[in-house]
């Protein structure tokens, strides 16, 4: 087994998925389904109430994150580059002056 | 307006958040709600066919990874961090041996 | 206990929160929250493939059906009448004439 | 075009469906997809509060009703009925002496 002292997020899912032959089911789509499935399950820890549990959160969010690096490994793109290459629409799209601290949509801003 | 030449996904996330007063609206249960939204319009360009627009499908899912990284900042913790402590328990769940090129459940396996 | 012979879908819903007092929870914020949820595990039944369990997918679909009657019933309108409503408007937007056959989004037809 | 006065929303759902010829991309896995999908935009209508606007919920709530009617035909089972079934499952589930009054999940009760 690999040894992932000190490997980087990617690169540790890489090995699990190469050691378990799982790249055959990571369709983009089968990821985007996968993306949003384990979405539903972070958002079923604040069904009931804005409270929550912070060790269930933080694990239900990482299974999200970790199909979101899928799908981005798969893509050919890095995350933070992606995220990087979207704040900047974000920020042509939502001016500091005119959206600060409003939740509205850019169109009916 | 913040220069973000060489800044990381997190830091320029930050910054567009705390120009536009955003972290207001930013509590962890509208953070999820927000993920599974975002995952939604993902999962829309795979609606009817598993062929997609890579350009589209790229800027969706850096919609939820944004979100996802602004949880992970909001619960104090870091998404890389997550994701490798996430999948040393995958490991344990899903050994190499049993899973191999199998998608079941690991209850199932 | 209520006897649901012959009861209809709605009436036994209500009969069912009634007993249990859960309409504390049912905020439409809630109910749409539980919506997405448990729609989450129905595409769950697809996750890694077209193939599917008709007796799972059947219960998971039953899931997403009562939180949406449960909603709809904290509006105060029918199920049946807003579908009804809805679909006039899809007649309108996809003319049979131009989206036969198409899975087209009505505004790039 | 069929005159749908009178119609349940069934029979139009059917028709509507028949005439666009759309019963090819309605694969059960494509349904599921939209109800998850159209859950999320349903959702999004709280994104940022619990505040939400009638008209424009009832209208979201239809069309995640409208892809439960279709996945629910493709199944060849009524949806009231699958309800009802789903509900003395539930019934059993959470006897009303346990969970009056809780929202916990059944095995945490």
């Amino acid at each position: 087994m690999t040894d992932l002292t000190g490997a980087t997020a990617m690169s540790a899912l890489r090995s699990l998925i190469a050691e378990r032959e799982w790249a055959q089911f990571h369709s983009p789509e089968n990821l985007a389904k996968s993306i949003v499935i384990e979405a539903g399950e972070l958002l079923e820890e604040f069904q009931w109430s804005p409270d929550f549990d912070v060790d269930r959160v933080r694990l239900e969010l990482a299974d999200v994150l970790t199909y979101c690096y899928a799908l981005a490994d798969r893509l050919g793109v890095d995350p933070d580059a992606i995220i990087l290459e979207k704040l900047e629409i974000t920020r042509a799209k939502y001016p500091a002056e005119t959206s600060r601290g409003r939740s509205a949509k850019y169109d009916q801003l």
